[in-house]
This record gives structure tokens, sequence and C-alpha cells, in this order.
């Protein structure tokens, strides 16, 4: 047939792909990447400290590189673990290398961030990326130059080199070069350091802008959430290549051992509850059950009810505390508080919601539908695709901000924060979180919570100002009072200063309202009268 | 530090990348990895036909494997070219090894959808895909099962063979067994294989369901889209790493024969032009080039303005032809036209955008806010994530609808259908486009000018029924005109009935109405009075 042409098939290395499809990643245009270099590069930074214990330093320093073309030299340095330098090659120029493929809560998920931020600068600028780091113990600090063979996926030392520890340093400093535009950037920029700093008030975190702007979020509390620890995967999560991998890589020469070892939740009790429930001998050798055998088990391990839920040590929430130090940090509002719901669990990850607000003092009026909503999933801040947000989707529908108290537009901030070792990202870009069902429903109960105290202090709020205002009422008369009873009571020792005081006391003790506000009162009568 | 832990660094294969971020390409969860399967082998079948001028027979069978368990067989049979035996094992086996690869305009991109509907078989029933081919000049048909060795992404072959075509078949039969969800998925599958439909009128598809339904789109037209061809890259699409690899790849002696052999539109003329711009010698060997020599001629040729635009052989649109014919098997409009705008670029791709109206008859009644949207990316329909399209973005909020004379709810279908050598989707999922500034002027232009046709349409049948409305309103006093006429002039011959004639006749010749018609309105009047 006329119009057939062949098919030319071929393989493509990961790097290839995935420069590419840059934009898959978020480097769709010099100004985006230009915003989500300076994330990844901030988020390792955190991901190296706050996840290790260490209370973070981060500076980011964005300079123009070049007079006459938009080119733009992004740095950023931590006082985190460090990386070792046999690993510092792959970590920056292999694609899909990566310390994150663990089951443990960290802002990078994917493995991919620095990565694609190393190929948009040789697709853009040429020049390498550069890395220094050195961990705590070492002597010495390590140097290098790399690039990506975008053909093989490996990593290409140009240059490296180490010299001798001066001071008692550790950490790491990562400077890239890439096309940007800071004009476009800006705003995005700015907000993301903004609203990174507002959930890390236990960090020192520095910007130095091409405007020559220096930004300075300065530590306010001591107190990190705690650092997650790496865990074994919970049966619920289980699929069959899973199973399979689990079988191959190990060495237990039995299936009851295979599960022991390789899952939460599973001593040998419940095993061997499994594997009865599942029809297979525990003393079975793993390499030669069958297929249907382990879909069997796989059946079972799924619907099996008397698992404790996956265990929340993999994940980090900030707290409550952290949550409303930042919060008032950020907004001097009138009213902040927050709240951290328990852990639940969807397909077998733990995940926890939290919420915080702050209403009112400093906090700048919100649209006409709802509130200012800071969206934040493993404390890494969500800017774009807020229409696509699960989130979004909750404030918007679910909630009846009316029976809050509430009514748009508000000087009201919403903070939604969701945490687990697979946050149900919508794209590798990390930008909006998928509709889930069970995170749905807790993100629903974490913003009822809070506002409902919100109500709570409202609440009170509406009482002391309409007590005031019956005080205010009821101070109008005390004078007339006290001078009717002085002529009633004329001759028993009542004089109208006394019985003023009286009365003054007698509704302080009443109200709470303290007698000098009373009096305040009283005296504005009669100066007026 | 005590919360310090050891971080394990670890490199995955491709496979291994998408097995667990399966998430990010669509296989969320049972029902949609059912919809995403279905979609991405009927996207297969169809790129093998049409995109090779092969008017399209596909068949879709989906069924329940499995008494107990959610376990679905999902094959669909294609008469299309057929895929080389030595080809199929990498083909269906290997993540990132794809035919997608080329400046072309397909409906798969990525090269991924038929592997991740592999990996999802092997983690939720772990059973192979069956594959049987073969190509029009071939006298044997060839039939493996293949599973993914997800550690090595290398595909597994558990069985191979072949036998001797017993008659002149040609084409692909893929069957794949996953868990889904039939109930949820099944309101999606349908409306995705009707939009599927719509679009391709040329072809017949037939779908059998779990349901035992059979849904059968029967061929109306045989005009097809013009199949795209493989182009070379366009110079405003250039960057840094595509032109070194051109140059490492090629073996051009110099630098002027990379320019012309590797570009769209760059003859000798041009090349040497672009060469003394940019200070570079045109006789250079390309491979001693220093990367700011690279540089510099990236920038000369993007920012040259003399380049013709990028070749539109490379895309296909729909025409106009096929979308009215699309929309009328499937609406039974009163009105339907459709507009082809013409090639337009954005970083050096071409696209097109394409919008089609349906109108009254059968249309069912839209939302409240805007019509019911069709979205379309080269040829594939778009369903889920509506809320964050450009698409959407612009008939919310660029479009007045007033000014076409539409007033929401209304009968209305708009379709828009946006083709590209890469079409910006937001995803791997490709479910939404993105922003990009230059597709979104097009898509504006062209849903404008498919409206002013609407508008046009309305325009014309709001005067035609004011006309019939006055008509009617004459038409009334006619008998009673004539009547009068009849006593002025009576004895100069005119009776009743012939000036009634006369009048008819004027009126009619003047208004286009039919006399019969008029009459009626007469006799009405008459039987009324």
């Amino acid at each position: 047939m006329s119009g057939e042409t062949v098919e030319k098939y071929k393989a493509i290395s990961p790097a290839e792909f995935f420069y590419k499809y840059k934009e898959i990643a978020g480097f769709a245009n010099p100004a985006r990447a230009l915003y989500q270099t300076v994330r990844e590069l901030v988020e390792n930074a955190l991901d190296a400290t706050d996840s290790h214990g260490i209370l973070p330093d981060i500076k980011v320093v964005i300079q123009r590189a070049d007079p006459v073309q938009e080119f733009y030299r992004v740095t950023v340095e931590d006082n985190g673990i460090g990386i070792p330098p046999d690993i510092v090659p792959n970590a920056f120029g292999r694609v899909l290398f990566s310390s994150k493929y663990v089951l443990r809560q960290t802002r990078g998920m994917y493995g991919l961030g620095v990565k694609m931020a190393v190929l948009y600068g040789q697709m853009t600028t040429g020049r390498p990326i550069e890395v220094i780091t050195s961990k705590r113990e070492y002597r010495r600090i390590y140097f290098f130059k790399i690039r990506i063979d975008i053909n093989k996926n490996e990593p290409v030392v140009l240059e490296r080199g180490s010299w001798r520890k001066q001071r008692d340093w550790h950490g790491t400093i990562v400077s890239l070069t890439i096309e940007g535009d800071w004009g476009k950037a800006k705003a995005r920029i700015k907000e993301y350091i903004n609203r990174t700093a507002t959930v890390t008030p236990y960090a020192n975190i520095v910007m130095y802008t091409p405007d020559n702007e220096v930004t300075l979020y300065k530590r306010v509390i001591e107190t990190m959430p705690r650092p997650p620890k790496e865990v074994k995967p919970h049966p619920y999560g289980v699929d069959l290549e899973m199973l399979k991998m689990i079988i191959e890589s190990g060495k237990e020469p039995t299936i009851l051992e295979v599960l022991v070892e390789n899952f939460q939740s599973v001593g040998e009790v419940t095993a061997k509850d499994l594997l009865s429930k599942a029809g297979i001998d525990p003393s079975s050798n793993p390499r030669n059950l069958k297929e249907d055998d382990l879909l069997r088990l796989i059946n079972t391990m799924k619907s099996y009810n008397q698992f404790k839920p996956p265990s929340s040590s993999a994940i980090s929430p900030l707290g409550v505390e952290v949550i409303k130090a930042g919060l008032t940090r950020m907004f001097e509002p009138e009213f902040v508080d927050a709240v951290t719901r328990k852990p639940s669990t969807y397909e077998g990850h733990p995940f926890i919601v939290e919420a915080g607000i702050a209403y009112g003092g400093k906090v700048p009026l919100s649209e006409a539908d709802k509130p200012i909503l800071l969206r934040y999933a493993n404390k890494i801040p969500l800017l774009y695709d807020e229409g696509s947000d699960v989130i979004t989707s909750v404030v918007k529908e679910d909630i009846a901000w009316d029976n809050y108290m509430v009514a748009f537009p508000a000087q009201l901030v919403l903070l939604v924060h969701v945490c687990s070792t697979k946050v149900p990202f919508k794209g590798v870009g990390k930008e909006s979180i998928a509709d889930v069902p069970e995170v749905r429903r807790e993100i629903k109960l974490a913003i009822s919570e809070v506002a409902r105290r919100l109500r709570g202090y409202l609440t009170a709020k509406q009482k002391e100002l309409e007590t005031q205002r019956k005080v205010v009422h009821l101070a109008k008369y005390i004078p007339e009072i006290a001078r009717s009873l002085e002529v009633i009571f004329s001759g028993d020792g009542f004089d109208k200063g006394t019985l003023v005081k009286k009365l003054v006391g007698i509704i302080s003790a009443k109200t709470g309202i303290p007698e000098n506000k009373i009096n305040e009162v009283i005296r504005g009568v009669e100066i007026g009268a």
C-alpha cells in the first residue's frame, strides 16, 4: 500500500527519555526550569539535614552567569550529612540512581530532580554541575564537575579534587548553570522559598537573588519533626512482582521465613495463619511455589484483617508546634491552631494529614470563595496545578465554611500537609495530589477539626464582645443607680463613691472584665453627661 | 548525631521505575488500569492502520478471565501493518523501546503504554502478554508469549511459534490479562470508544464487553486523514545536546554539511548565512568546534527569522470532512461545521488546531456554563483532568459565547483537536494539554472561527423565522385585503380568489416561502374566523 512506511524501532536510555520529555518533570521552559532547579536543590538540601536530625542552614544563591544571554547560576549550600565521594558521580550523573527508592518519607521521591536540572543545563548552557561535599567524619572536602552522557545514561567526571578541612564543616554545595527567565520566575521562586520557610521554622534559609535582594528566614524554634525511619513493606501493599522479587533476591529457605523477614506486622504466628488460610505448607521452598500459590497468598494477605496498620515511623509529620510557629512567623495572626491526624493508610502506605489555620491579624484577605490555601506534600510546597489537587477539591466541595462562622473573603490561611512514604502525586513534577478516597477523607477530617477550633475561638470572641457590650451598657447606668441608692440609704453611711466601687466590683467578678475597664466606661459617661 | 542514618543509593531500571510509579502513566488502580489498557491497545491498533493508509478494522474484546477474582482479558485486533517477529519481544517486553521516538504524529508518543499494561498484568495476575502478528508480505503468522524482566528491563519470551497463512491476513492481535474493575471502568471505557469513533468515521470499530454487549461503529466514509511522514528537526527546536549528538553520530566532514543534512528548511545558502552570522568557518570540522561556537550557532539559529515554518507533512489533522462526518454520526445535529487551522509552531514543533461544532437535533443539553466539550490530541480523546487542560481554559475564559448567540445550557457540542509532532501533554498519562501560549492562541482562533459559522447559521435561521413570522402575520390579512380590493375594483374582473392568488404569488417570490405554506396560513385564518 502506497502510504505504508517502515517503522523504525529503537531503545532509548532513561536519560534520553527524560531529556526528550523534560516537560513532564517540570522543565517546560526557561522560567519553569529555573523555578524547578531551585526547588529540587532546596529539597535535596532539606532532605540532607532535617531528615537526619540536623537543624538546617540553607543558602540559596541565584546569579546571572552571562552578560548577554539569560544564563543563571544556581548554588545551594546545606549543612547536611554530605555524600560519599564514590557515590557523587552516579548521584548527579545517572538518571534513576538515587537514595530515594526506600520506604521512608523524603521530599524527593523519583530520584529525577537534580538530574533533570543537570540535563537542562547541558541542553541550554553546556555547563556541567559542580559539587562540593564532605561528611562529618571526613578529614577532606571533595570537589567534582560532572556531566551526563545522555546516550549511555552514565556520569562523565570532567574534574575532581579534594582538600583538607580547615574547619569542622559538613554538607553539600551544588552549583548549576542553566538558561532561565528570572523576570518570569521571580515571583514563584520567592513564593516557593517563603512557603518552604513557613513549614521549616526550625531552619535558617537565606536567598540571594539576581536583583541583589537578600531574604533571610531566621530559625524561630529548635524543635524539629522526628526524622523518618526506613521500614519494610506492609502486606496490604504487596503485588505478585514484588513477592517474586523478594523471594528471588533473598535466601530464606522457607516461605514462612520469607514472610516473617520481609514484611511489617508479620510475626511467625501471623505468617503461619496466612499460609494455612492460603493452603500453603509453611516449610515450602519459596522458589518452588507456583504462581497460583503466590496469587492465593497475596489475596489472603490483602484480605487479612488482623494486621497492625502500616508503621508510621517511616513518616514524619510537621507537628502542631512547627505548623503554629511557621504560620505565626509568616502571618502574625490573631488566632492560630493546627492538628496532626492519626496515621491512616492507603494501598499499604501509611500517611498522615495535618491542617493549620491562621486567622486575622496580618493575614491578607482571601479570594471570594475559599481561604488562602497552602498545600504541602512531604513538607514541600505545591504551587502549580491547584485546580486539579484533591486538597482544593475538599476545601471547595466538602467543607461548609458557614458552619465554622467563616464568610469569604476572610483573613484566613488554611495550611494542609499530606505526608506519606508514597504521596499519590499526579505527575513526576510533584504539583498536585490525586483523589485517593482514603486521603480525601483524612483531609476533610483534618480541615474540619482545625476549623472547629477556629469556630470555638470565634464563638468565644463573639461572646466576649457581647459581654463587653452588655457591661458597657450596664456601666452607663452605674452612676445613676449609685445616686439613687445614695438617696434611699442616705444616713446609713453609703456615699455614691463607695456604692459605685461596690457595683463595679460585683460586675467585674461576674463577667471577668477588669474593674479599671468598667471605670473607664463610667468616666466616659460622666464626662459625656 | 543520633538521628543520622546511612543513605543507601541504588540504580533502578526504567522498567522498575515505571513499575514503582505506575500511577504517573495512568495505572493507579484496577478500574483506571483497565481503562488505560484498552486505550493503549486501541491507540496502537489505530497507529498501525490509519497512520499507514489502511482503513482500520478494530475489534476490542473484554472478557472476565477468572470465576472468582476480578481478572479481565483484554484483546485488541487490528488489520494494520504488523510487527516483524525479531522486533516483537522488545516492542512488548522492554520499557523505552519503541517506534514512537520519531518526528511524526502518532497517538502513542512515550513508548510506554503497552509495556505499562504488561507490567500491570505481571503485578496483578502474573499472566504474560500474547501477541499474534503478520505483515502483508509474510507467508507466516507469528505467535509470542512475553513477560518483562523488571530488574533487567528485558523481554523474556515464554513461548513462540508460527504457522502458514491460510488467507490474506495482516495485522496484530494483542491479549493481556490484568486485574480490573469493570463495574467502575465501564462508563469511561464506553465513552472512550465512542469518542474515538467520533473522530474515526472511516474505521470499523466493534467492542464486546463482559456484560455481553456488542457495540459496533460502522465505517461511514472512506476518506482518511493523510498519513504523517517522518521529518527532520526544525532549527527553532535545536538545543546544545541535540546538536552535539547529531555531530557525534553523523559522519559529515564540515559543519556546513551537518546543518544541511540534518535540519529542515536549511539549504546551503541558509547554512552559510547562519554560519557567517555565528562567526564560524563553514568548512570547520564539526567535531573540533568548541561549546561556545555551538552555543553561538544555536542562538543564531533560534533568532534567525528567514526559515520556512516547520513542515506540516509530519502532522495529520482529521480534516473538516472527517470531523463533520464523525459529529453527524454521533449526534445527528441540526447544524454541523468544522475548521482546520493552518499549521503553526511552538519550540520548533509544527501543530494544527481543529474545531468542530454540532448544534441542535439530537445533541444533548450542555452544562450551565459551557458546551459539551470533546477534547482530542493527536486523534486520541482526552477524558480525565478536564479542569487543568488549556482547551477548557480557553472555552471558559477566552470565548464570549454571547457574541455567538449561544446561551448555556445549549444543545451544543464543541470538538477541539490539537495535533503535533509533540503535543505538550502535562504527564505521561496523556490526559491534559499544557498552557503553551502559541497553542492557546490557535485554540482560541479555531473555536472563534467555527463559532462564527454557528452564529451565521443561527442568524440566518432567526431571520428566516422572523420572515416566516412576518408572512404569517401578513397572510392573516390577505383575505381581508383581497376582499377590500374586490370591492374597490369590482367590475374590473378581479374576484377575491384571483386577488388572493396574486398576493400569495408576490409574497412568495419576495420571501422565498412556498405558496402552499402561505395558503395554509390563510386557510387557518379563514377557518378560525
